[in-house]
């Protein structure tokens, strides 16, 4: 039985969930869909393009349609919206604002009696779901994340923000030292600066004061202020070269105590390095739509997330040959 | 709705389930119940502890009952027994022998109605749910299992059961460099050698041959003699001041391509560091018991590993709770 998949948007996420599909024997790719002129959009398989508003139609022929859009202002209009007629899965990752937007796909997709998989991804995704497993295991302990070596699109975007400024790229780097009080226990509270630094790559334009520049950034309330910055300026040419990439990753820990009178640490790490962050969220949504669809097939509905998700599911394995395997 | 708890076997995984359930509100430890002559066990609790043969008449007084036996004798016949009496937790280990495992017990707890949740603990447990996850995202990849530091009881015991040995501790020791390669997406094969050395501390007999003594240990088949293993003849002073601890951990790791021609690498890694690995692996296990609980409480019954549990079911918090601060 293959799943059938639709791609709704079609950016850095969207062309990733089309490479996963093709690494996933159990499904097909139906159609990405768009709200440009579909003319205007070449993918990188065969796949047909087509408008958004198509969809109306293309019910009975996708059993998930995973939804690319931002979560800004794209996801909390769309999933709602979909998750009427189609098994959904989303990558909301605005954390403060999830109890809400689950609240409002939970009833849209009750109503429709299809599932919405919610914030699925790293983080959220795999991220809070490494949260979850070590804390109902170290019921006594403390909890870190840490995030990077990787690329921050918002950051990036507000240093292009600054007069002057042509184009630019914001690296959140992880403070090792940091890292490796948490992995002692030593269990550290740690501020904002101790716990990342931010290293920006900038191409100024022709004749801007670079000083001010620096300043600009460095000074940046919420963005930059709280952290140890560092500023390079660089080249068009060497900003293309060495700095094209999307990579990201980071760090869940949790330490915790047991035994009579808790003597005995414990250290829980799950880490990510990933040479292109929306090809590997790509991966997870695609891995979730899978859930998505089995769940619905036995008769659920309503939003879910990462939490709700048996992992068996997940899988394109058998439970026989997961056991044998995996286990 | 509190969960009551029983424990059957007060060995080490025993007292670390006593000394979990007192760090988690929503449980209370019933009794712990035992082979051996009841008199002749001490908790560290107040709890009542019981002859194994009065469970028979306490099946409405334990909503949860934790086999604390071993993998090679006890659970085999254990696990089944009581799986049709008792929702169960076991921590079956022996892999090769999880899929006759299974299916004795889920026909033992379908007859009763009740879950059998097996092969819990950290590996299995943890480790396979960190390989089915990373095998279920990065479907093109390769996977990594390494184990340690940590003590190897069926090695240590191999060594004591050599002439001239009084006691030993061996350490697994996993090769810096092994895991170095497989974290840079190297995708090395790597030969049982290449991937963990042996520490062995060894307290000899007075006048016993040390140097046979050490002969037969580093070419003691399928246990030592595949790897590099170092022998430490110390005092049984030394021992007991430097070797009395249980640690253990290890790393699960999967490497994997992404993109339109795979130009994407990305690693997950999964790692745990344990003080105390009977205690680790009994907080893992009373964390399946609030799920086997729950399952049943739904309704649900059979035998069922770490695959077929959703996050949610090990938490003790709402899943309101749980989307606003894990997520």
């Amino acid at each position: 039985m293959t799943i059938r998949i639709g791609i709704l948007g079609y950016g850095n996420l969207g062309r990733g969930i089309e490479y996963a599909i093709a690494q996933n024997d159990d499904m097909e790719l139906v159609g990405v869909f768009t709200r440009r002129n579909p003319e205007d959009v070449k993918t990188n398989s065969n796949v047909p393009v087509y408008s958004a508003s198509e969809l109306a139609s293309m019910k009975d022929k996708i059993d998930v349609l995973m939804l690319c859009g931002g979560s800004a202002t794209d996801l909390p209009e769309q999933t709602p919206h979909y998750a009427k007629d189609f098994n959904v899965v989303d990558s909301f990752d605005t954390h403060a604002r999830i109890p809400e937007h689950f609240s409002n796909v939970d009833a849209s997709a009750k109503s429709g009696g299809k599932i919405a998989m919610i914030s699925v991804g790293w983080d959220p995704g795999m991220f809070s779901l490494n949260r979850l497993y070590a804390n109902a295991i170290l019921r006594d302990g403390n909890d870190y994340t840490f995030w990077g070596k990787g690329v921050s699109q918002g950051h990036s975007d507000a240093i292009r923000r600054i007069p002057g400024v042509k184009d630019a790229k914001q690296y959140t780097i992880p403070v090792e030292a940091a890292l490796e009080s948490v992995r002692a226990c030593e269990n550290p509270e740690l501020s904002t600066r101790q716990k990342h630094t931010r290293e920006c790559f900038v191409v100024a334009e022709e004749g801007a004061d670079k000083a001010k520049i620096e300043q600009a950034i460095k000074t940046m309330p919420n963005y930059f202020a709280d952290y140890d910055t560092t500023v390079h300026f660089i080249s068009e040419e060497e900003l293309k070269r060495d700095h094209a990439g999307i990579p990201h990753g980071g760090f869940v820990l949790r330490t915790g105590r047991t035994g009579k009178d808790g003597e005995h640490n414990h250290v829980i790490e799950y880490n990510l390095k990933l040479d292109s962050n929306p090809e590997f969220t790509a991966c997870v949504l695609t891995a979730y739509a899978r859930a998505a669809y089995r769940m619905n097939q036995r008769g659920l509905s309503g939003c879910k997330t990462v939490f709700d998700v048996a992992p068996a599911d997940l899988s394109p394995l058998s439970p026989e040959e997961m056991r044998a395997h995996l286990l």
